[in-house]
């Protein structure tokens, strides 16, 4: 058998001390299929001393992640650190500049200096490793890069968030309002104590931004992302949905258009018999659409020890049996600039939520402006009746453009009986 | 630019013209990701003079397929002819015998010769690609191999014919019968004018041996499958099915047990709130279940040119960036023989549909056959009443072993009220 992978492990929380305890306990099995040894020679961590579950004999510690980057020894450095700066891409810059493959679920990092540490990945001749990054245990970049690799990708989109989708499924099953089911998330884990990367959509559009980069051989260009997120969602919405026949799900969604690439995360309703509706709880999806092989759909756990586990041994064996592709797909130099379009060039359906008194001539201040903009609306539900109290109006719309949609709803905003801000969730046809 | 890599492609039919229009028309998309181009050096087919839509120029011409294997100037030869023996064997073998690789959608050559193939790929030191036998355009194959190639996988299923698949669908949608419903299919194009491959469950048999394989590191044993097909489904069944909130799906299911690896294709029924439930029409999905992952579920087309072509491509690919894999994960020489567990042995729920004469006493008779063979009935429906005429009566069990349920089923056969040989399906909790 030739010379086994060396690597180190940078970061032992709950994914490092994971990858370790796997690449343990499936040595052989691994070996087989990567066709030589994965031995893990140096760890860092802030606690040498904390009980982890794993045999720590012939490792090196160091509490200095950088020094990591540096030995002499180590083939592949596995970066689990976390953040876009500081240490992790520290890290990530030195080793790869020392000619060490690195192997990273660190989103915000490659999402942030993704084309940048591609482009210090060819220059030295070793590979940058991103699995587990996006979506989990899910094998999606594999698939996307390699698997679909004759395809020209028109779309791709997905449930990014495990942390929004439990949040969406759980109240749309109970009936619930938001800060009480994230409350119940915080306490099962699947919500951090500052959820804001999540629930706001930031964790999803590193995910999407990353995605768009490999689908369309695009610079990676998370600026470019429109982000939403769901704090605004509320039940009322989501039994609206249900009766207009969709669902309503947190999507990360990049597409070509006639005027651009459009990226954007944001809370969508979706047809309830399209294959992504159906997506519960703590899931992943990814559907990507390719032009000879029509839609793919990918499903599984987008978090959690284990599945990161997975897909970063997956790329590990991918590097030992000397497997690799291009960062994106494409040699970094040939990777375009991302022609963005603005999500004002959007073109689509809506649905309006608005909280109105419940007075003569309102729907017809309200109708007067969408036709004054050109917005043509497809229903108008007002169920309760309650004079001179205040009642939901929902309509929603044909397709029409965001700009003329925005443009409807600060005017609807001043009309004097709209006494809330008006809700507005766009509806995809997937 | 390194090397064109030089294939030929034996078979032009649908998949074959569509591989090599994709070729053609994306050739700069796939060189830039394949590092280098893929180009078409010779064809073979019938006949030469058919008008398949394709750039001919520069393209050799042979009506003997077989010569392809000695060309001197072919890197890969890509084998789209089809059946498990014959050329398409001879083929393949002679080309891995000449140190060429070899691409092919060719599942029933895979299921029946895999193994023996698989050494004389590695014998040669060349690769045998075949991601387009199994699930069409989902790059399962790479998925299960490479990308969950961390785990242990302790199942393996899925829909994997997209005809079946359509015809059930299609059944359940209208309450057409099975010899109607094929009949559309066969006009549309889902069935070929000889359905029995497809509905007897042979196509989705050849498919279940091969990611059997791969999940398990054990030789391909197609003689291992348990193979039952659709025909003897009625729309009766699937609406119980449905009334009992379960779908019916033809499902391959292959999975690692205390007495064995079961390897089985039936129909099953299929709690309706599961992914794989919501499978519809001529789509497939296959559900891998690794121990770090959890489940994981991948979607698409299962046939048709662009698809096919898709994946055919993908292995191309993959060769010209020198990415390789053992054929079945391991090296040829570590599978392990399939230590096979007979049916028999299965343990399970199932639904029995009788066809009774509506008297007295007919009840108790069945029930006490199954208590006599330890079968624990979990619910009996019969819900017309119409005394003295056949009536349909459904049962469903709690776990119970499939040989206890055959001799049941064979005893209540022979009662004299039971008009109809029972139908059953086998209950799956997945």
């Amino acid at each position: 058998m030739v010379k086994p992978l060396s690597i180190a492990v940078a970061g032992l929380g709950t994914v490092g001390a994971e990858t370790v305890r796997v690449l343990q306990s499936h040595a052989d099995l691994i070996a087989e299929r990567a066709g030589r040894p994965i031995v893990v020679t140096a760890v860092s961590a802030r606690d040498p001393a904390l009980d982890r579950g794993i045999d720590m004999s012939g490792i090196d510690w160091t509490v200095d992640a950088k020094t990591l980057a540096e030995r002499g020894d180590v083939d592949v450095v596995v970066e689990l650190i976390g953040g876009s700066d500081g240490i992790a891409r520290e890290l990530v810059s030195r080793a790869l500049a020392n000619g060490k493959s690195v192997v990273t679920a660190n989103k915000a990092l490659v999402a942030h200096h993704g084309s940048e540490l591609a482009k210090a990945a060819e220059t030295a001749g070793v590979a940058l490793g991103y699995e587990s990054a996006v979506a989990g245990g899910i094998p999606i970049i594999k698939s996307i890069r390699e698997g679909l690799a004759a395809n020209r990708l028109q779309r791709v989109y997905g449930i990014l968030n495990g942390t929004c989708n439990y949040i969406l499924t759980v109240m749309r099953e109970t009936g619930r309002a938001f800060d009480d089911v994230l409350r119940d998330a915080q306490e099962l884990g699947y919500a951090e104590a500052d959820p804001s990367f999540d629930i706001d959509g930031v964790d999803a559009a590193h995910k999407l931004a990353i995605l768009a980069a490999i689908a369309f051989g695009r610079e990676v260009d998370f600026d470019a992302v429109h982000v939403e997120g769901i704090r605004h969602i509320s039940p009322i919405d989501l039994e609206y949905a249900e009766q207009l026949g969709y669902r309503i799900k947190l999507l990360g969604i990049a597409e070509i258009s006639d005027v651009g690439i459009q990226q954007r995360v944001h809370p969508c309703m979706v047809p309830v018999a399209t294959p992504i509706a159906q997506v519960e709880g703590v899931f992943n999806a990814v559907v990507a659409e390719g032009d000879s092989v029509g839609p793919t759909l990918s499903y599984g756990r987008g978090a959690g020890a284990g599945p990161t586990a997975s897909a970063v041994i997956a790329d590990l064996i991918d590097l030992a049996a000397g497997r690799t592709a291009p960062v994106f797909g494409l040699p970094a130099s040939r990777l375009a600039k991302a022609e963005t379009a603005s999500i004002d060039k959007l073109e689509g359906m809506y649905y309006i939520r608005l909280m109105v008194i419940d007075r003569p001539g309102v729907l017809a201040d309200v109708t007067a402006i969408f036709r004054d903009h050109n917005v043509s609306v497809e229903a108008i539900l007002q169920r309760a009746r309650d004079p001179d109290e205040a009642v939901p109006v929902v309509l929603t719309t044909h397709d029409t453009s965001e700009a003329a949609m925005r443009q409807s709803l600060a005017e609807i905003q001043r009309i004097e009986a709209v006494i809330e801000e008006p809700r507005m969730i766009r509806i995809e046809s997937l």
